[in-house]
Order: structure tokens, then sequence, then C-alpha cells
């Protein structure tokens, strides 16, 4: 068992300001462009697919989100992950309501068969990925992170990519490794978008580490710990919001200390 | 003369967590999602016309909101709306700015012909509708409510619709029956889109609601009262916005205890 | 030399409310009409092509912003500013990562082609866009305004326009007269869209204006002075956002009595 030490990741990024380009749904767009701006990256929103490939060559890393899809956007994404595989950019896929419709599934599968490097969702989306016979209610997950351990598991072996399953529990595996992530605060759910927000974090974080499986742990820490901060004097979703950029924002390795974050081998 | 207790229909959408299919435009999204997440509710922005039929089937209720339109995304709606329709599930239709173009005019015409169950707009907008050959200068309301009283009996009595006609003041009517509800703070129209998001809350109101009528009213007392406890403290439209959602997520019944809603016969 | 006083334009602004129609980017769109909302515009978003020249024709200014292009944009972008441009209505570009890619700076090409009143960007963005030849990497400028000088000059020389380069300090020139302005804060570029949501600050000062060099002044000096006020309690760039709001929504004359705007003939 090893473990790991968040704060170093956390200023490799700030030092290092990594462009993240996104594709993400336009409920997510201004939250997650203010939480990277907030954690120190450097976000770029750009999805049409006459420019996805091209900006996808100049970026550190891309994330894909199908929260609000449309032909003309799966088209792009499906050639800004061929370009991030050619140029060897790590991605990340965020399987938003995946369970929800035929069109999405569709989608999803077309988009894992471009090698992500990391798939984060809610267990509710993580079990319909690797079960593709499950169905989702919609973009709320219903199931408890510990619920997707197996369906987690699988996922990661089937596609070599680092499965993330966030919830009141972060659960993260490559397949060979399995670590969990406390912390957060009961305000997050209530609070749209922070789970698409909290895939450009990975993103950034993977940008330019040697392990992504370490780095998408480390982001999953910071992220929970902001989360805690955020709630000590927030009064509702809004204040909550409004705290959590800040906190994440002034996140530092003293306020990092108290998470101990074990690697466990499966 | 009767009256109603909206503190009763507010802990039912706590109790359900409704899931609201919305299809709304690209400056609401975000700002809707936390609104109805706030209040208790369930969101999902779902629009592609390859998706929008199938979710609306899994969906408590369906909001409509013509924004920002374009072909593709009126397609969808036409399809949502059937959906709903041929499903028994309730709907909400916003005619945002409907007198300002053709486009919208023509648009709002197809859609009230799927006889949606609320119809929730500004005074310009329910004249708009009601008259077809008046004209709207943007998005906000030059005229108060009051002056659309002969205008939503006579929308209402045509498409059979319950019609909330919301400013400073608030009307609501099925044609039969009249309430006003008071309440909210002048800074409301400074914050972008409130009124769109009070749209999913009249859906998640009345999406297991008996009488619509009834549920649209509670809805707006809810969303008046939450608006003068934000308004208490708030030095601007910034502090206001942060304010509302934490009023919205922390209103109960002893808030509303001075709310007299009293339905009128016409 | 003579000297501009931002509170006579910022007076005109609330008097007038002029209606601002704005095609811009997903991630703005809110975050910007809120800003229309505070300082005391009307905002509409409309981008549809099926409208878009007809809404140009009722607003009493036009901002296109570049971020988040599809053809259909482009085309409707093509369109507004057309008809802006057959009323005599003044309209403004922001090119947002113009030098990133070959799409962008095409469409940017035939933007200015239609005469633009104003032209607002970063350092990097009005480099790119007088020398064609520089290429950007993102959304953030990584150039000092001072470090654009030349090419604002030249810039505004072959089009026409008034240009704003914006950043720690702008700079304004219409190729025969400069200004500086001074003042804004640390967070604002960790804030996303504030440049953005500037374009369309400087839309509603030019809408009524006599001198479009001048009103862009007064508009980026009440945008500074707004930030200013804004930073002096922000804990992070949440709480600066709310603050921003609320300081564009209350500034007035004597907040702005320390603004000494020089112009200067070049």
């Amino acid at each position: 068992m090893t473990t790991i030490d968040p704060s170093a990741h956390l200023a490799r990024v700030r030092e290092t300001a990594p462009l993240i380009h996104n594709i993400t749904n336009f409920v997510a767009m201004n939250a997650m462009a203010n939480v990277l701006l907030a954690i120190g990256a450097s976000p770029a929103m750009v999805h049409a697919r006459e420019e996805a490939a091209e900006f996808a060559g100049l970026a550190q890393a891309l994330t894909l989100n199908i929260g609000t899809l449309s032909p003309h956007w799966v088209e792009a994404m499906l050639e800004a992950a061929s370009a991030a595989r050619a140029a060897g950019t790590p991605w990340v896929l965020d399987p938003v309501a995946v369970g929800a419709t035929a069109y999405r599934r569709k989608a999803a599968r077309q988009l894992i068969a471009l090698s992500p490097t990391v798939i984060r969702g809610n267990a509710s989306e993580i079990i319909a990925l690797a079960t593709e016979g499950a169905s989702g209610r919609g973009v709320d997950s219903t199931d408890a992170a510990d619920s997707a351990r197996e369906a987690a598991l699988q996922l990661a072996r089937e596609t070599g990519a680092v499965v993330a399953v966030t919830g009141e529990q972060d659960l993260v595996t490559d397949g060979k490794r399995l670590a969990w992530v406390e912390g957060g605060h009961p305000l997050m759910p209530r609070v749209t978008t922070l789970g698409c927000s909290l895939t450009g974090v990975v993103a950034a974080f993977i940008a330019e580490a040697e392990d992504p499986f370490v780095a998408t742990v480390a982001a999953l820490a910071c992220y929970a710990k902001a989360g805690e901060i955020a709630g000590q004097d927030a009064k509702g979703p809004g204040s909550f919001s409004v705290a959590f950029l800040d906190a994440l924002y002034g996140l530092d390795a003293q306020a990092l200390t108290d998470r101990h974050l074990e690697i466990h081998h499966v």
C-alpha cells in the first residue's frame, strides 16, 4: 500500500496552467470554466467540427461530456478524441446520464472506442457503461459509489481507462489499483454541474502527470477538500457555490495535510 | 372563494423530487438547473431531436422555452411536446420575447397547438400571444401583469391552458378562476433568467398535482416569498442571486404562513 | 489633451436602457446578461439565422463574439452585422482566441469586412488580427496591452474601428486618438467571460453615443472601477464575481470622481 500527496499535484497544475480543451454540455460550460480558472488551469470551450481537432492539438488535455448532445457535436467529439489520441494527449470522458437514452449509449460506445485516459461518472453512469443493460433516471445518481465497485473494475479492465466513480465517497481504479476518496459536502449534489466541472479538474491534474491513476485520485481529493471548506459557512447552495470557488482558489498544502490517500492493490 | 396553502405543494415537490425535462434557452440553463435543485426537483436539459421524445417519456414534467431557438431545437420541442401529450405528462410553455420576431411567433403557435398545461410569460408576451398583432421589445416586459388580465383570460379559454402572467404582481387564470400572487423583490428583474427558472418551478409543482391551476399559484407564491427573503440583505443583483438560491433551499412552512392566496371565480 | 467623465455616459445608459443584441459564446451568455442588467442595459441573446437580422433591426447595439462558433452561427453573425450596418446600428466585435484556429481567423476576417464600430480583445487577439501571422494559445492573453499598441493603431487605421485592448491596463484607440484606462483587480482574469461581458458594456455605452471612441473609454473606466470596488473584500473568484455585479449595479458619479481619463493625440 502506498500513499498520495495531492498538494504536489495541485502545485504542478498551478505552475503549468495547462490549457484544457472542453467539449461539454451547455449547462456546465460557465461553471466548469470558473472551476478550472480557480484551480489554476486555463480552460477553453471549442466544439465546432470545423476546429475541434485542430484545437485538441494545442491543448494539454481534453474533456468530452455527453450531457447535451447533437449530431454535429458528436462528430466534433469523435474528431477531437481521435486527434488527442494521435497526439498522445490525455482525455477524460464524462458519460452524463448515459443510461437514459439510446442516443447517449451509442455516443458513449463510440467515444470509449477511442481510448479515454479517464472515465468519470456517478455510480449509475458507470454501472450503465459496464453493463449496457442498465438504465438511468437522469443526471442524478441514485446509487452509492460502492455499488459500482465491480462495474468500475470491469470497465477499467475492458477499456484500459482509469475509472472514477464520484458520489458521497469517490472510488478510483485502473483495474489493478483502487483508492477511496472521502470528503465533500451534502450541498454538492444541490449545485448543478459540480460533477461535470470535476471532470475538468481531473483533466488538469492528468495533463502533465506520469500516472493518471494517481493524478485522478489527487484531483478528487482536492475537490473534496474544497467542498468541506466551502460547506463550513454555507447557508444553502447559493452561498456554497461562491465559497466553493473561493476554496478551490485558496487551497494549499496546509489545507490538504489531513488527506491520507491509500492505494490498494486489487 | 377558496384559499391555497403553498407549503403543502412545496413539501410534495421535495418528497417526490420530480424529474423535470427542460428544453430551454442557453442563457437560462445553468441558473434554471440550480433553481430546480434548490427547490428539491431533479432537472435535466435534453434538447437533441435524436433523444428528446424518448427522454420526455421518462420525466414527470416538461418545459419548453423559446428564448434561443434554432430549427433543430424547434423540431425537438415539437417532438417532446407530442410525446408528453401522448404520455399525459404535464408541460409548460415559456414564450420568451414571442412578439419580437416572426420566427418566434410561428414556433409559439406550433407549440400552443400541442396543448401546454401551463403558459408562463410576462405581460408583453401574454398579450402578444393573445393578440398575435402586438409586438414586444425584447425579453423584458414593459407592461404590468394587470394590463394582461383580459389577454390571459382569453388565452386560457382558447387554449385550455393555465396562464400565468408574472411581474411585480403575478396573475394566474384557467379562464374560470383567477388568483393574484404578491411578493418578490425589485432586484428580481435585474437578475437574468429568473423568469425562465420560474417556469421550471411551475413544472415541478404541477408534476404530480391534481389541479395545475392551484399548483401554479403555489409555485409562484413560493418563488415570490424566496425573493422577499433574498432581498432582505442583498446589496445588488450579485448578492441577491446567491441569497435567492439559499432562500429557495431553506423555504419552509413557517416562512410561508403569511401567504394568503385567494382564488376568485371570474 | 482632453478628459472624459465616465459618469455622464453611465447615467445615459441607465436612462435609456438600450436593448443590446448579443450573439455570443455559450460560456458567456448568462454572465454577460447579468452584467448588462447590472449596468442598466437590456440584453437579448438571439442567434438563429432565421431571426438574427430581424432582431438586429430592433436593437440599439449589437455584439458578435466568436468564442464558440459553428457554421450556422457564423452565417447568423454575418447577417446580423449586415443588418446593423444597413440600419446604422453600432456593433462590437469580440475576436475570442482568434489566433488559435484557421476557422476563427476566417470568421473574424469576414466580420471585420462588415465594419465593426469597436473591436475589443486582449493583446494576443489584437496582435493576431493585425498581423494575421501570429497565433494565440487560447482565450487567455499572454501579452500586456502595451505590447499591442502598434497592432491596435494599425488595426484601427485599416478598419476604421475603435480598437480596445484590455488587460491589466486597457488601451483604446481610433487610430488618431489614444487613451489608457487603469484599474480593475488581479482576480478579474480568474473569473470566466468578464472580457466577453465587457464587450456588452461597450455596446451599451456606444448605443446612443456621439463618439464611440469616447464612449468606449468611459465603458472601460466604469468596468475597471467596479473591479476595484469588488476586489476590496473578495476572498477569491467566487466572492469577487458576486461583489462585481453588486458594484456595477451600485456604481455612481461619486465612485467615479477619481477617474482622470486623458485622451492623447497620436
